[in-house]
């Protein structure tokens, strides 16, 4: 893949600190960065990318991106000045005002439905005509490479009645999923039409939100996830541009039945991403346990986000949107250890060994490429929960 | 009440635009604010106080903020300057970073789980042995007196197997609540011990988490509450110092089973204010619909705080924890619609007429009252859906 995925066709932006300075805003080209804050490229009001995350450049908007975008494009191809990644630090590029979290995969959602809920329909009636979602913990949002602390917390009765445990987490998971990142929508009080999708979404970044699978099934009934999900969700450190995917946007999954009038859409909108989960235990070599491709999600990022503004909810620069679990059709397809394993069952194979549920040590890797497009990786690895009484 | 509830004993903190000028943090005293940014109290940093938010101060922590109270009190007491109230334009004092709302009233929770799962127990497993929450919208909390758009949004199929429908929720409420707001806590991934609740906790403010409760019905499963609260939670302008309630903490009821040890706190940890809930129609007078107290909550906000950081989940200056609704064990006491016309069975009565849910033009006021100390009310009215298609 020439570039490494990172070529003049990609472009995607990121946050770093160059070596004795302040953070900035970058693109990545090859194994380099192009600084931003150098460059000053056309459209840009000054100040925005010397900055430390992408929020005051999102707060620019579609024209300003569009311009600039060019602008790099330009520079990129007639030779930037670049810094080599091994020289900066990357920071994380995202501080979302609000982060929320769907469940976008109907493969996924069967399949915990099937394993939370294994005496009811899996598919809950509401899941066919709306977007599901929560919203998500701002603060837990941290870019891929940091490390991810097992967490503590209540663990549900046994089956033979105990009560309820305290301690870390036995059932460490994670979940695959794609995110996207927007400028600002409307005000508070105007939903915003989902034919704006693409002039508010400015691009997209692979997440993990990594999720304690005991503490979820004793405390989600009837709120949702909380602490289950709230301790850790980190996102790549590059956000590649929507633009850079045009080539790679195809129709999504036909839906039945027809969405309210909200969330139609007569244009292709999903995104013809593979996708990969790697794991790797400590001191061992990576399996790949999981590939999936992100056109399978049964509703759209430009669903989700017209569902997530129907009800006049703001929409601010660096809101964060993920799109749940993404999962396929077949095993060695699902996007969560949860459903690789189902529920624990069927250990899959690490190098070494075998695994349930992540162990303290174990390092989980995220990928994504869209032909020439290799989506900026998530990393994490398990450290041990902390003593607390 | 002498002050009319903000006297030298309160001294709440909130955000003002005086005329012509940029915000600044200010104190009530009386019917009037003291210009935090122009008195310039001992042991605070430059800048804070020419803030749009609370945040900067809040960002200060403990020692700050026992400083800047201990002087402007000295300088209420000693007839500091003010300006009137009705000079100045009150503005939202919290921007917060996480916005979280529990789910601590025993009677609530019981009320709720009997209309929502009529054929189950309906207070759930878990609910004794931790604080039930879950995340909020940020971009949607607003200052008391901001109207309020009635949400559009899918309404659940009727019992007769309809389909779902689409269009303004015809079951808007209010919710009464607690909320409090936080200086920063320990970073990401280490949990905070529920013996520094006070030294953590800045102060108390009341909440209306306005809530669709058609929307609700629909979207709940098996994710929480979603649209149904995104689109509006109103807060009050001035923030209760937690020192200024030290009077009427007191001891909160009895749990059983005896929660884990980091929920566990030997002191009182409730507090004793009085809570009302006032309904007006458009051009009507209002009708005092709820009288209760929050020292009733089954889960202190010392315990919510704890829960909330048990997973490792990084507590930042500005965040909002709410109660959930404040209900008393009596009908009249009750602190949501839903509850108090038991789900539209049992209308209340308004001036000049009845209410199920809310209409168009309806006011709602929260009050709460601690001896001397007047809470800062939390009023909004009902705005008409937006027409989208």
């Amino acid at each position: 893949m020439p570039d490494g995925g990172f070529g003049s066709d990609h472009l995607p932006y990121g946050v770093f600190r160059p070596a004795g300075g302040g953070p900035r805003v970058g693109v990545r080209l090859g194994d380099a960065v192009i600084d931003l804050a150098g460059l000053s490229p056309d459209g840009a009001p000054g100040g925005v990318f010397e900055a430390p995350t992408l929020n005051p450049f999102l707060r620019c908007g579609r024209d300003v991106w569009d311009a600039v975008r060019d602008s790099v494009r330009a520079a990129a191809e007639s030779g930037a000045d670049t810094v080599a990644l091994g020289e900066v630090e990357l920071l994380c590029p995202l501080d979302p005002p609000d982060y929320v979290d769907f469940y976008s995969s109907i493969e996924h959602a069967t399949n915990l439905g099937r394993m939370f809920r294994p005496d009811s329909e899996p598919l809950l009636p509401n899941w066919r005509h709306l977007p599901v979602g929560y919203h998500g913990r701002s603060a837990s949002v941290v870019a891929g490479g940091t490390p991810v602390r097992r967490p503590l917390g209540q663990r549900p009765p046994g089956p033979d009645g105990r009560d309820p445990s305290y301690g870390p987490s036995a059932r460490l998971d994670f979940e695959l999923e794609l995110g996207f990142v927007t400028g600002d929508g409307p005000a508070l009080g105007t939903p915003m039409p989902i034919s704006e999708w693409r002039e508010r979404i400015f691009g997209v970044c692979l997440v993990n939100d990594w999720s304690a699978r005991d503490l979820q099934r004793w405390e989600y009934q009837p709120l949702g996830p909380f602490l289950s999900k709230s301790f850790a969700t980190s996102v790549g450190h590059w956000i590649t541009p929507l633009e850079a995917l045009e080539p790679h946007r195809v129709d999504a999954p036909p839906q039945d039945p027809e969405p309210f009038e909200y969330l139609r859409l007569d244009e292709p909108a999903a995104y013809d991403i593979e996708l990969e989960v790697a794991l790797a235990p400590a001191g061992g070599g990576e399996a790949v346990i999981s590939r999936t491709n992100a056109r399978g999600l049964y509703w759209t990022m430009a669903q989700q986000l017209a569902h997530a503004s129907i009800n006049g909810a703001a929409i601010r620069a660096g809101d964060l949107y993920a799109s749940g679990t993404i999962s396929g059709a077949q095993p060695g397809s699902y996007g969560s250890l949860i459903e690789l394993t189902w529920g624990g069952r069927d250990p899959v194979a690490v190098d070494g060994g075998e695994r349930t549920f992540l162990e303290d040590g174990d390092t989980v890797v995220l990928r994504g490429r869209a032909g020439t497009i290799e989506l900026g990786e998530v990393a994490g690895t398990i450290q041990p929960a902390p003593s607390f009484p």
